[in-house]
């Protein structure tokens, strides 16, 4: 077999066979297929796609390139989640207390921010003591007796993927569907879950921006999972503004524990905008919520826990109103080495020097929000990764307390600006005021949950 | 200017600016862009093309990419010929004595054959003393005296177009036509020439197979040509069986001697398929006569030395008849150190120790020919080069005595193979047979001229 006739293939609208795949994607790895030719491949692959046998082939053999995760020691069906990213989105923190409280069992792998915000991780380290580099035993042991334990990305997972997405990000091949779907399942299926539950984000803030595009990478990505013989769903929601009303790493985790802490779940879905405008349990409260329990219900019907919809929505509810799932949060936080009072007492977590109150100075509606200009702020203020080497500030962030569709008045507060660094307040406060538009009419909101693919 | 910009901006179907073909040209060239960025923007450029703009500009950056031959010196209006390659093609010896013996100064710039047949240069050595390598002022001297001079390739000319070419040779790039025509025209510009007319071959023996592929190639270089300051002239070209009737270096010069030997030009382009078929002035060499004519024409209106076809066509035919241009040919050997009694007796040539006739062995009529399995015949009898470094039998090669249209029985003189090597004979014989098909019904020839473009 030689790339040649593989990149001639692809150039003329043919599909690979599996071993043509393998070859591609092993050679290329082992640096026998040189970079100049495999970004030629990428560049006929952008143009003529791959057909689902391909995209699975692609990802299965870049899930093949490192080590797998052996989940095998584990008692019953692990069920994992990924979002494709957004602002805001601490959703982890939310669905995998109220799973492994239902008895599901979640061996989750996490990484760092890059970007905008901080990681999972970056967040979880806002807790004094938590630590994420345990040993695979102990973690492994943590999810029997416990149900929940979250590592450090360790291992040398999907290099292939690794190596073929630096390539993508010079030569201009990034934004292919078949290439973004099988890079984030490569690593999906190294993690070795049974059940995937993908959190697609749609809108100003995600990589995706349009329905459709959503739609098309949400369907090709359950796809693979399911050819690949991982049981896979994926939620599309809404990413015009942030999710929920917090964007920070210390600051999301008190949003998590806020919802963790609803006592009547159906009296805060009942929300609707506009309402309980001075309210820190708001609109934006709500859409977290329903987000979460979207998730959280498709991951318990997949690891068994509940045959329909209704039944995982009503078992999830339940263990938010009963604090089963806080307390399983805290017991989480204290098996890996963390204060779980800080759980109890969120005014432990960090809390930034300064905390500006932003008004528009005008009146109006919110009609829009830039949604990514957001998580620009939150890394102007510290909070999130510009390289790889920069220091996270755990305790800075944003506080929104008005969503698309709400009223503001002139002097009205808007939003919080949490930071520690006086001298980027003004940049920040008039980036964020940048972000949004203000309209004379009223705007309906997005519906934040916007498709389910099974 | 960042190379990644420049991709994108390919890759959805935008039209670069002078600057940046430039800037593309220019930083390959140097180095400064790798290249596994050059070729995902060449894989662009083969699904989005180019405009005629960008085309002209990006061989204008190749040929400044390195020398250009100062033919300024050169008095009159210099006028080059090239040919996109077929088999069989040694119109080169006939069009630039006609020319020279014309006035029309010729100072040409030739290359080595790699492939199925050896190049104008290895053809001229198989005339004894004849020498390529003579410095830049004897060059220019011979043009200014006789007319006609030729060179091997000499200085670094276009060396993007060569490191370009390398690339697109290895990632599947090199069959578009904005490349291919980029590639052909920097070379040519860098070689000086004020006119240039290109011959397009097309055909089962040619790079283009049909002739809309023909003609948009033709159509583009010419467009390239003019738009850089050229007089452009392309003539389409049949090469659906070899051009003439020898294939081989000493052969075809052979041949070419033939032409400007021919007494009667009119009688031999009346010459009406199936006629003549025992001798050696038939079909083959009226066809080659006709391209030759059409090329001399098309040179001579360029230099300014007829008007109109009609007149140029006159003169070329006065300039074969009169035997001027023979006797400028032997004047061309001469001056570069060849014995030009090789010329006016072409017995003195190189001559193969075998030639074996061969027969089909049943009836019919030659129905087609898979013109580049003849070139593999001949370089399998050791006629051209199969790498760089392969030695060039100059005597052997193949005379082909019938061609599409012709009747042949069972037991007539199709062809003669020349060969050195009596181990190679039957390999050749079978293979030169398998190139054709024959059918129960005569088949119309294909036209030789094709199309012209101006």
């Amino acid at each position: 077999m030689r790339m040649y006739d593989l990149i001639m293939k692809k150039r003329n609208g043919g599909a690979h066979t599996e071993e043509e795949i393998r070859f591609i994607v092993e050679g290329f790895t082992k640096g026998e297929i040189p970079d100049y030719q495999m970004s030629a491949w990428l560049m006929a692959v952008y143009y003529n796609g791959m057909t689902k046998e391909e995209t699975t082939q692609l990802t299965i053999s870049m899930a093949d390139s490192g080590d797998r995760l052996d989940l095998s020691a584990i008692e019953g069906i692990k069920v994992d989640k990924h979002s494709t990213g957004g602002v805001g989105d601490k959703t982890t923190f939310i669905v995998a207390p109220i799973l492994a409280s239902l008895g599901v069992p979640i061996a989750k792998m996490s990484g760092r921010g890059l970007g905008h915000t901080g990681g999972t991780i970056d967040k979880l380290e806002s807790i004094d003591g938590f630590n994420v580099s345990i040993p695979e035993d102990e973690f492994i042991n943590n999810v029997n007796s416990i149900k929940l334990s979250l590592v450090g990305q360790t291992g040398n997972l999907a290099p292939a993927d690794k190596k073929i997405y630096a390539l993508r990000d010079v030569t201009a091949t990034v934004d292919s569907l078949p290439l973004i779907a099988s890079s984030i399942m490569s690593k999906k299926l190294a993690a070795g879950a049974d059940v995937i539950v993908l959190d697609v984000k749609c809108g100003s803030g995600a990589f995706m921006k349009n329905p459709d595009d959503a739609k098309a990478l949400a369907k090709t990505m359950v796809d693979i999972g399911n050819m690949a013989g991982r049981k896979t769903y994926a939620i599309i929601t809404d990413m015009n503004e942030p999710l929920g009303c917090k964007v920070g790493n210390a600051l999301e985790v008190v949003e998590a524990v806020q919802v963790l802490g609803i006592k009547n779940v159906q009296s805060v879905l009942d929300i609707k905008q506009g309402l309980l405008e001075d309210d820190n349990f708001g609109y934006g409260i709500k859409r977290l919520l329903e987000v979460s329990l979207y998730l959280a219900s498709y991951m318990l019907i997949g690891g068994g826990g509940a045959d329909d919809f209704e039944e995982a929505k009503r078992k999830c509810i339940e263990a938010i109103e009963s604090g089963l799932a806080l307390k399983k949060l805290a017991e989480f936080v204290e098996a890996q080495g963390g204060n779980k009072e800080y759980i109890y007492d969120v005014d432990k977590l960090p809390k930034a020097k300064y905390i500006v109150p932003v008004s528009f100075g005008k009146e109006g509606y919110i009609a829009s929000c830039n949604t990514s200009e957001v998580g620009m702020v939150s890394l102007i203020l510290g909070g999130g990764r510009a390289t790889k080497e920069s220091e996270i500030d755990l305790a800075v962030g944003i506080d929104i307390r008005k969503h698309i569709g709400d009223k503001v008045s002139s002097d009205e507060v808007f939003a919080y600006i949490h930071s520690n660094n006086e001298s980027v307040i003004e940049e920040a406060r008039k980036r964020l005021l940048g972000a949004y538009t203000l309209s004379d009419k009223k705007q309906a909101a997005e519906a934040v949950i916007k498709d389910v693919i099974k």
